[in-house]
């Protein structure tokens, strides 16, 4: 069974400006940001609070959280991975924000350089402090259908790991399938496995286009009952483990599929598509949304 | 309930090359065919019995179906829109043939110059005569989902001309998804219509991925009870409706997802990859298939 709405957390401006390699003016962030909401997006990731020593193009998040003019009703989580980032994004401003676990222990320790018990620990006082101001929190969990180092993951693994960051106060578990090689039917053991231990409706699915893969694999949790999609305008973002390749799954994309099915987003497509080419024009380059192209043409 | 086991047509050699600018040199059509047989298709459409007046590109059609050196078990089917294309065909060696109608008045007219009515009319006796001779004879529908000129059309318009060309003889109706505008649900609301009429073991899903809804859409139709899927070697064809966008669903990305979820389609995806780098190394330009592109990022 469908739902009658889904929530589209929009992932560009954090999760796909992130792999960029030119810096992106912080103007141009904060306009992004705004044409999101604008377009309708409810959710809109706005940055991450980390070192710019590990991820440069982030370097700029005080000034754009400080900077976006905030449309009522609209989230803009931010990425803390630390306690240091959470207080920074806080007092930037932040109303919401993430910690980023992974469900394989060789990409946790490539990624993050710990193990993931040593993540969990990591985030603790970050979803402790968060609790204490009111403040929500997302808990991403990467890797949930195969990791770029140790192939295969076990559904088991991502719901350990899932419940760990629920039971710690996460209010949602964001499950992302970080290389695209999920297919439908894994994705649908992973939800259930996960769902075992965090409530559907706590769940959102997050999963990339690499293999072109991923509607397939979010109609098939739709039909399980998840409501909550993460996607990136334009697809931005693209895939750091297969040069030239898709990353996030195209918000353009998803609504069209939701549209298509009669599942209400909010989401004004055709201001979506025309924020999605502006970016694009931007960077230089095409979107990677088919609906961007079949329109277009 | 997914299937054990899914047949996948592919019809790059004839529905992909067909809209190829560039006229594409006999031999090379030969070799594809030769490679997608070798790759593991079941079946292969060769070529079109039409006239080179209106399809240039099919001109060869003769000497491309008696050239091509035939693996035993594979079948080659080959277009054959009225009576002298079947003759033709037929005296070239063909033990399978394909028509073609629309399931959209506009579209029935502006692309083959009649009414579905005389369509049908057209398509009996090409039938009849496959039958004295015991060829099978596919049936194409297009705009199942969608028309350029039309836009909605009505599950029951499809299902009635579906009907009329399986009472006809024809052994299995190929739903074609002609400008990629459908969406999951949709797909499966169109193929409930028909399985009142057809048998679902005599149905085929023909999806455009124009929009990126392709893999969606036939994961929602395999869910049915659909066990046939046609799509193309590196997404060949593209789409005549909206330029630079995609037409056929790309083999490999089909092949890639029914793998993922233990599906039997007994194509090697490697050899399929390859073929598909090389057929587009000729024709100058990247595969259209997301796994392509990944495997080789």
């Amino acid at each position: 069974m469908l739902p009658d709405k889904v929530t589209i957390v929009d992932v560009g401006a954090r999760d796909g400006l992130q792999n960029e390699p030119g810096v992106v003016p912080t103007e141009v962030k904060i306009e992004l940001i705004q044409r999101l909401a604008d377009a309708g997006l409810p959710v809109v990731e706005a940055t991450a609070f980390v070192s710019p020593k590990w991820v440069p193009q982030m370097a700029d998040h005080d000034a754009v959280l400080r900077g976006i003019r905030r449309k009522p009703g609209v989230r803009y989580p931010v990425l803390t991975p630390n306690l240091k980032g959470f207080e920074a994004a806080v007092a930037a401003g932040a109303e919401e924000v993430a910690v980023c676990g992974a469900a394989s222990e060789s990409f946790s320790r490539k990624n993050i350089n710990c193990s993931i018990a040593e993540s969990l620990e990591r985030f603790a006082p970050v979803v402790e402090a968060a609790k204490a101001r009111g403040i929500r929190v997302r808990g991403y969990v990467s890797c949930v259908l195969g990791c770029p180092y140790e192939g295969e993951i076990a559904p088991d693994a991502v719901a350990r790991v899932a419940d760990a960051l629920y039971r710690m106060g996460c209010y949602q578990i964001s499950l992302g399938d970080t290389i695209g090689t999920g297919t439908p039917l894994k994705a649908r053991r992973m939800v259930d496995a996960v769902a075992e231990r965090v409530p559907l409706a706590h769940l959102a699915a997050h999963f990339h286009d690499t293999y072109g893969q991923a509607l397939a694999n979010l109609y098939a949790v739709l039909e399980q009952g998840i409501r909550t999609i993460d996607s990136s305008v334009a697809g931005l973002g693209g895939c750091p483990y297969a040069k030239g390749a898709s990353g996030n799954v195209a918000t353009e994309d998803v609504v069209y599929m939701l549209n298509g099915m009669g599942v209400e987003t909010g989401v004004d497509l055709d201001a979506l598509i025309a924020t999605g080419h502006w970016i694009c024009d931007i960077l230089g380059r095409e979107p990677a949304s088919k609906v961007s192209k079949a329109r277009r043409g």
